[in-house]
């Protein structure tokens, strides 16, 4: 791989009109994150030395959401076509050395090893003025087209409009993304016209411009799904469905077992082992970690949360952020845990709401159990002691601490700490009316009656 | 588009015998409504001035669904053939002066938009004696072949058990619909005559009788997905990812964020604003209107929902019919609202059930809270006030209402009325026996030994 | 049909390391079943008379598995190819006079049907030594090249890398499964050199050695979809979506309603009865049955349960095994039956859990109703009599028992057994204090601020 250092400019002006949103295109997210900031996180591995992202219609959102350590903004007032943004960035990076990446925060998926191989293009011994990355698509539909000979050379790139038949029947395309050195870029660019229909500046014509200059240019192919773009939110969906795809890919090779791989969707950072088994239906938010062994089971969802060796979620578990289940603890049906340990062997199958919760080794905690950590102003902690075992229903209002092994009747409201060993009931004493529900029925039956329901 | 009113005839009179159902095939649902009422509402934008639908096997079912205004019902008492059960409409439409359309009532994604077209070729300087609508299958497997010419006059209609191999090349073959002068079709169908193996009827044959008469046909296309016909449970479950496919691209363009659109399901009335995201896994059921901004997350279930801006709901959350949500109000996970409705602002995030339930602006429902709306016979109200905090695990029995800002302790089961401002508490007092739970497992455990288990 | 017995070789010697597993390949399961097991379950019906499994690594595990009547294992102690492999089964088959069927435990979705059509060939008339199982993939990439004649009869088996342009254009291709005589077979096997690149002893070389004794071998077909093999984790999804695929056509076509297919999953003895309805995103485990006229809501999770006649479950509920609902039963959301029955017409709407009890005909059990069946040790039963109506959030603790038409208020924990026609009540006694919420507000509100939050 060249040693030649890389910066990028990444075009971001565009208003994405067609995504109908209040929301800016680039920032609409793919695996759980804004589309440009998975475009930078790919890229870490090629160490890009500089990012400019070039901005205009709603500028500030994106340089809010983007504005990390190297990178910088350049503003696009007006918009007159691609090569007149990737234009915007010659200041910041005018006495750069190095290659420039030009490519669009609106194509996420591609990948930093291509950007490596259109490196190693740019710098092959016949040393072309600039790399076009191609592809081919399944339906080309009316693509500009490239015009290659076998070692990469363009002979030409010509629009589908201006092609001949013999060119349309070539199905090697332009899709987009262009690198060239950083001490040629910006000279190429500025010497591009805008003599066309829309009077505008297109980036691909630095080839045209490279090609009067007697300099050839080359094309690196990647694969369609690479390069897919973003305009609609049609276009987000199938940029999210081919990213969860190489999700769902690349961890069953790595040996984990999703029953339903279509149903189960992951984020950009999901950590999960071998011999995890994952049953379909299964949301991984942000923040996940799953280690080996442990089965995730129908339904659940869960953001934030490691889930420790050979631990059972689920079915319908809900883990959110800061959740934390140790080796071979156990969450059922229709329970939440927030901000909360389940420590190893420990047990929550029903019903249950663990907020703001430290629960022992081998503590049991029974459906239907509520731990009251807010109080519309503060939360509180609740710690449930190693091998408690918290009677079903019952609420537990934090702050509060049950002792190691205590109990708590069933349906007890508790208030006040348990100590280790007891047991804590508080709870109504039973009165019972007998044949009084007899009775109700009779009159109820008959106001029913009266009120000409059946 | 043609001046001259249209009338259908909507054959339904078959068995549906491999549906293997008690229902009538043309009462099961495609997009949350009867089949055929789905193709009464699509006609409603070219104002079919009548409807006629044959009706046969299980005809009450079919007469008590799809009657309303407008739609008439001929009986078909012994079934010869699709022909035969068209001519059973004569009647309805003796003085029909229009054009009249004949389809199917296990056809049930035919457009409005298509009819128009057949009406505007019928109305067509050639004046064909009737249109026939036609489609290219992508498997063309044994359908009946329109060998047509470029202006869409048809020359031949041919079985495909009796086409020559040139025909069976012609990949247009017939849909089954078709459209004639309500002035000529009665006449053309008493002419077919039932000369074949099976001693029917057959529609297509129009087109036969009409050449006889010197008369030509014309062809219309429509795509594939709009004739599919269902005949079993199978071609059901197609019509209706068909149908489902169309609203997801509907709602995407419109600016609706689908994570992953093949696993969300709309109904026929579904209304969802630009820039609501929808998770993975959520079902909208009849009578739903989610407002612009909104979150609806996974696994959730609304149907009769009203959700206000800015809401966010679920994951697992179940809006039933009566539910209503205010700007930024929040249901969580596990949560059911039916009749109620969450003000401004307000939360429920967690276990809840929400019935018959008025929750001001600002309130927070805890965890676990259930309001006890049923007696066995009636329904009552529960009226929570605005800012009010409703503690977890509590139980509201309606009749009842909780004044604003008002206090409910965790664990209270609450039967009387809560000032404006005040506290309440309504549980038991906690009592601690100490060392009770020690000994208690002693017991236990020997016991289990004694039992024989581990 | 042939009358000669049938006898099989399974192997399932394979180390699967790229399952990456510490389950043996085999014992990883398709439609919740081993796929080894579900193997020999297919099998049945055409009355393998031995089953001899060659076993290696992991061969501990797979015998504990697979040991039922009628199989032996056979041990491969070091892996000298598939013809080596099969060859282990000698001993256990010396003395067998019939066909015998070589096949792999990780080819798992093979038909008995098409064992018998090999089985019908290998005792034609033409009687070949042997007969190779073949398909045409849709994508025949590298595999080996079955060249026949039209009746079958096999001319040459060639590896992709030695064939030539004419015969890569054949797409039949060796799928593996082979039968032959078993007086012959262990002849031919033993005959089969290992003079190639890896040293191995090849299957498919049987075919060679009997042409080399003048005998010819015979293909028969199989869909590409029934000779799937199982390497990895994505085999493995890719054999379950098979299975599924074949589930849900066979359950449609019997007249069951899946709204969305593709999202419905089924166990290996999932028994749904026709007119039921099984809206998007259920999950049937093991041991299932759902009968005539039943409707199956979304996201749903059921195993081990009997659900009668025209009930209706979920959405989100949740059945595990030992639930039993009789005829008009109704489970709804976020309810968990665990070892219990709702008796006919009897319903639980939300938010319940129903373990170890018996609920009669017609009871209603209110919302976050618990029956608290475990005190850490043991289980206990709750027994709700006939039309009895449990208020919302009660905690019944087990063992207990409510009589015919009994009610229990709102937010009781019921401990003690109450009486037919009675009421109890166990809650607290509502205590207010007026004005106090107020004042929290104001402490609470101080407080937040002196924090520095806002």
């Amino acid at each position: 791989m060249s040693q030649r250092p890389i910066a990028a400019i990444i075009l971001a002006a565009g208003k994405g009109t067609r995504m109908k949103s209040d929301l800016h295109k680039v920032l609409h997210p793919v695996g759980g994150r804004p589309m440009l900031l998975g475009l930078l996180d790919e890229m870490a591995s090629i160490e890009l030395r500089r990012v400019v992202v070039v901005v205009g219609a709603g500028a500030d959102s994106v340089r809010q959401a983007a504005g990390r350590s190297g990178v910088v903004f350049a503003h696009q007032t007006e918009q007159h076509g691609t090569a007149h943004a990737a234009l915007q960035a010659r200041d910041a990076l005018q006495d750069f050395a190095g290659d420039v990446l030009v490519c669009f925060g609106d194509v996420p998926l591609l990948k930093a090893a291509t950007v490596a191989r259109m490196q190693d293009r740019l710098n092959a011994k016949d040393a072309p003025a600039c790399v076009v990355l191609g592809f081919r698509p399944s339906d080309p539909k009316a693509y500009g087209r490239v015009i290659a000979d076998e070692g990469g050379q363009i002979r030409k790139m010509v629009e589908y409009k201006d092609a001949t038949e013999a060119e349309r029947a070539c199905d090697l395309c332009n899709a987009g993304p262009l690198m060239a050195r950083g001490e040629e870029l910006f000279d190429l660019l500025s010497r591009i016209s805008n003599d066309n229909a829309q009077g505008e500046y297109y980036l691909p014509d630095v080839v045209t411009v490279a090609a009067g200059g007697g300099r050839a240019a080359a094309v690196v192919e990647a694969p369609e799904t690479e390069v897919a773009g973003v305009n609609d939110r049609r276009d987000l969906a199938a940029a999210e469905a081919l990213w969860q795809a190489e999700q769902r890919e690349r961890v069953m090779l790595a040996g984990v077992t999703l029953r339903d791989p279509g149903s189960v969707f992951f984020s950009y950072d999901t950590e999960i082992e071998a011999d995890v088994l994952v049953e379909p239906n299964v949301v991984f938010g942000p923040g996940v970690r799953i280690e080996r062994g442990s089965t995730i089971r129908a339904f659940s969802h869960i953001e934030g949360a490691h889930v420790g060796p050979s631990c059972e979620v689920g079915p319908y578990a809900r883990l959110r952020p800061g959740a934390r289940m140790e080796a071979g603890a156990k969450v059922g049906n229709f329970v939440e845990m927030k901000k909360a340990v389940l420590g190893a062997g420990a047990k929550a199958n029903h019903l249950t709401y663990l907020g703001d919760a430290d629960v022992g080794a081998g503590a049991n905690i029974g459906a239907g159990t509520i731990t009251c950590n807010y109080d519309g102003f503060f939360k509180y902690r609740t710690l449930i002691g190693d091998g408690a075992f918290i009677g079903s229903n019952s609420a537990l209002v934090a702050p509060v601490k049950i002792g190691d092994g205590a109990i708590v009747g069933a349906g007890s409201v508790v208030t006040k700490d348990v100590d280790v060993g007891a047991l804590v009931v508080a709870r109504g004493r039973q009165e019972v009316r007998s044949d009084w529900a007899r009775r109700f029925r009779e009159t109820q039956t008959a106001k029913k009656q009266a009120a000409g329901k059946d």
